[in-house]
């Protein structure tokens, strides 16, 4: 992969940054981050603005302009991509690292006095906002908003945003109305004495009104905004597709509807104003309910006084706890993947010896094996197909430049996933075609103890999921390894594959308290630069776990794992293993073979079967 | 014990919160922290004004007076304590519990509308006044400074604040002169470009100028502040004290420096009037350097733009690293520390079964047995000694009403340790004078794979203490059990017994990273009310591991005990023990004998060394 050489466009960014037409007042720093307006992980093509103007395409990253230098704030799943993607104009900036400064810092170690630093208010949200903008304005700089976005203005080809039809999803997917939703939504409003709601995550707009979208690939999101009030239903959303016959049925838009029900249906470029409006008409003690992720620009459209900011809204919270109805889904999603998967790694078994299959049509072939199942929509995420030094890159994705050819001497990585419309996948397998070496052996199953000890964890009701993530790497730690990204991140039901408020991970502390119903991906690995990456990924179910006391009545948790893909056995060093390890491998291949095996059984696909067979027959212990 | 009767003290209170002779206006709640104006976690008698107005006399906890209520925030080391402390006034806020309201939650749900806060401003950390600040204000409050303390206006018999005489330390024990630690301390200054350094934490100062005092029990420190510039050095202290020759001569106040080391010595009640000082003569860019625990009133002295403050201060985080000199007292002290715990355990051993041995009988002769060891300065923490319900209660301390007999059929837990002049010790040990019960054994064994599981750990370089608290819950959580408290605080060198800015919690996040050379505690436990506590403790020092790998050249940290007092075999359960456990405990043993074993030998000391010689017997695992 060559870099993107950015020369020209750097130089034309210098230039709008000190062009009137756009800005008040030259700005000496523009900041362009990830996101869109919805401050969404993953974006629509027009929202990658980021990528645009540096040639980094990863999921997250900050780039900063100035006039002498351009750097790229990334964290340690990119440092080799973006090493790759970047041409010399660029400073990568390593996240996580002792020495790499913050942005703050750093702006503030390169700026002229009194400088100003512009960004586009509309992405950066509220709370990057007050935390830049103190610490630049106690070094005597300021953070300026920049209404039109810089980059749009140099950016000549920008596509349209899209603007896809919508899909309803009825009871026996959400288990739960809209309707109900809002009444919930409302009940936790009247707690916290807010008046107004406004819904700026795509996914929870999704989520609170049953409609599933395709703006945004691999997350079944559409891009719209919603205010609620305690009367008041608003949707912000463009285009025909709220003329569709089933959307209008779904919403109840041509019923006759108690009036807190009725959806009043506006211009998604409305939501600006009509906030502003309703900010303005506030009384003493009415307030309105952000999440402190919003974006500045609709932040601010609330007068302080008025702004009530968490950072997680309730939708957050409800929808991070799947009920009966999104558990089933998920788990039989989770079969048909595994349907998928036994299907691939047995076709990869016999074509990878041909020398024939690269990291792109092993890709294409899981995507082919995931479409012929029952209920699939689209992929989940990028897969990430690497063998050998990609597997290094932890969020690879192959492209032709970089793509390799599967062998029988090199690690193969697959971490993909699919949307189906009961449920979402995530999966990693790591596989050897081949002999692995003793060394391979042994770090695959440091990870694997990793993975085992954080789904086999029992932990008190109440317990945050970052207090997991020193398990999963206890082993690694013991021999002097190590990987540097978080263990597990929550997965939506049908929608975002990373979504808050939970997960697993050493660098955050607000998470919310695992409880049961959550769901979390399980993902230790560990990745030597240059020669091989290791990644076992499941999605996990959060279930109470018995045990012999209980203190405090407090109750425990333990995990269930809802992926059931084989563990490649030929990787195991079995004598690193506990004998309680051993059994929790063994009865995990048990359940797959059982499982799965009776799906095999059911489309026919005997092949995979006897593979998914041979795969799950028990680990003999050396004595 | 019976609670102390408040009805007439709150009557007290509430007239002085209307009283124009100490407030401007009106305040419809006082709050009454726990600490001194340094932020002392031990305080001097004059200072426990919290426990005068509340009865409840635990380490920490706050205290809020309104019209109608009063309630009291503490930890759960303190819920039974403070239930029992606390009359029907009070009501009990147990932190850490899901519905416990914090103190500013609490308010808004109590105030009338517009109401005033007050508080001593001396008293209250900045960083408590800016968040209790804002979250009063957002609610149509105020939080004001009550200059006067409300609690002393109605405290006639408080006694004075002690002036004690100061111990010098020479290099010996410090292992680095007062004036290097100030050349350090300067040059952190200059890296962060700051100007001025305000020492407001008693330990700080007494580490920085490697003097003790005994002004506050348990704690070798003295009441000072001290004010470093890069070119001057002014010492906030009162008494003759500084009139001694050995300290004037330690100073070398009476000598001719170089004029950067000529310590200025000023009344230790001018603090404010000298930092209002400095405050009003900076010009741009004079940073002044402040913890951001330093109290609202010093750190409102220093106008806002000159403000630079920190969570830890420079010399926070210096201390925390033992040199070799301080390592190596460190060691002597807890050598001493175990010599005079075996004669104390020997001595319980015959006695107990007399029945004559009482709670206080023994913490009295394991200060005898320490008061006979080199260098004792005096204990460094009020010694928990509990046996049967009494050791349910995490911070127990026995007064007559509560003292309780040692037999051979409860568990007696010892939590205590003592101040040498090279050293501070803090060691748990819990015994069984009897027969265990399998119940006892198995909650016992548990907090011992707990505290094994620390205490071997391997860990990368940079690692922060917080992330390791799991490991020593693990065991606990497999059979539903846990501990209410965290697992390990950093440990001072003849200081505080308890210190920042590392330890072992999972409340915390904002802990500096474990380094070599660092000193924490490691004591897990488990706590049945009413029927015993069990706790196992030792102080541990950061230690360079040898590790198989070395990802990415980082380095491996472990823990070396320090403590080598034995662990009570009787009271373990082998058959729950690892391999690898029973090892270490095996190991761990041996080191006592030979160490200790050793110490006692010199002493003269032979029954208890032949105690000893018993009780570190190897274990016999059951096959």
């Amino acid at each position: 992969m060559s870099p993107k050489i950015t020369t020209e466009l750097l130089k034309q960014l210098r230039q709008v940054m000190k062009n009137p037409r756009y800005v008040q007042e030259p700005v000496q720093a523009y900041i362009v981050p990830s996101g869109d307006a919805h401050q969404s992980e993953y974006i629509a093509p027009c929202d990658c603005r980021r990528a645009f103007i540096s040639g980094f395409d990863g999921s997250a990253g900050t780039a900063i302009v100035t006039e002498q230098h351009a750097a790229m704030w990334t964290d340690g799943r990119y440092f080799l991509q973006a090493a790759h993607q970047m041409d010399s104009n660029w400073t990568l900036m390593k996240m996580g690292l002792k020495d790499t400064p913050t942005q703050e810092d750093w702006l503030v170690s390169v700026l002229p006095e009194g400088s100003k630093v512009g960004v586009d208010p509309f992405i950066i949200p509220a709370d990057q906002w007050k935390r830049m903008s103190k610490a630049l304005r106690s070094a005597g700089h300021d953070l300026v908003p920049v209404k039109e976005n810089l980059i749009d203005t140099i950016w000549t080809d920008c596509p349209q945003r899209p603007c896809k039809p919508l899909i309803t999803l009825d009871l026996s997917y959400t288990g739960v109305s809209w309707r109900d939703k809002i009444v919930a939504l409302r009940s936790k409003m009247a707690e916290r004495k807010v008046m107004w709601f406004v819904v700026t995550a795509l996914d929870e707009v999704a989520w609170l009104f049953n409609l599933r979208g395709s703006d945004v690939e691999y997350n079944p999101v559409f891009f719209a905004y919603a205010v609620i009030g305690m009367n008041t239903i608003r949707l912000f959303i463009d285009g025909d597709r709220m003329m569709e016959p089933a959307v209008r049925e779904h919403l109840q838009l041509d019923s006759t509807l108690e009036p807190e029900f009725k959806i009043q249906v506006m211009p998604y470029g409305s939501i600006l104003s009509e906030l502003q409006a309703v900010g303005a008409g506030l009384s003493a003690k009415e307030k309105v309910w952000l999440s402190d992720k919003a974006s500045y620009a609709l932040t601010e459209a609330v007068p302080k006084a008025y702004r009530y900011l968490t950072p997680y809204t309730p939708i957050c919270i409800a929808k991070a706890v799947k009920n009966a109805a999104e558990t089933e889904g998920m788990r039989r999603a989770h079969i048909k993947d595994a349907v998928a998967l036994c299907e691939l790694f047995n076709w990869l078994e016999k074509e990878v010896p041909k020398g024939t299959v690269t990291e792109i049509v092993a890709a294409d072939k899981a995507e082919e094996f995931r479409s012929q199942q029952k209920d699939f929509v689209e992929l989940s995420f990028a897969t990430i197909s690497s063998t050998g030094p990609n597997g290094a890159i932890i969020h690879y994705k192959p492209v032709p430049e970089t793509n390799r050819t599967l062998s029988v001497n090199e690690i193969y990585l697959l971490d993909s996933g699919a949307q189906y419309k009961d449920g979402t996948t995530d999966v990693t397998r790591t596989m050897h075609f081949g002999t692995p070496s003793a060394y391979e052996k042994e770090c695959f199953t440091y990870v694997l103890k990793g993975h085992i000890a954080v789904s086999a964890a029992i932990f008190p009701n109440g317990t945050k999921g970052h207090l997991l993530d020193s398990f999963a790497r206890s082993a690694l730690w013991d021999c002097g390894l190590d990987y540097l990204h978080g263990t597990g991140h929550g997965v939506g039901s049908f929608l975002n594959v990373h979504e808050g408020p939970c997960g697993i991970s050493y660098k955050t502390f607000a998470d919310e308290p695992l409880e049961a119903g959550m769901i979390v991906s399980d993902e230790p690995g560990y990745y030597e630069d240059g020669s091989f990456g290791i990644r076992i990924e499941n999605v996990v179910l959060v279930i109470p776990a018995e045990t012999k006391y209980n203190f405090k009545n407090r109750g425990s948790l333990t995990f269930e794992p809802l992926t059931l893909v084989p563990i490649q056995t030929k990787m195991i060093d079995v004598n690193l293993l506990t004998e309680k390890e051993c059994n929790w491998v063994n009865e995990y291949h048990q359940k797959c073979r059982e499982v799965v095996g009776a799906e095999l059984e059911r489309q026919g696909r005997h092949e995979a079967l006897r593979w998914l067979l041979r795969e799950t027959e028990p680990l003999g212990r050396a004595q």
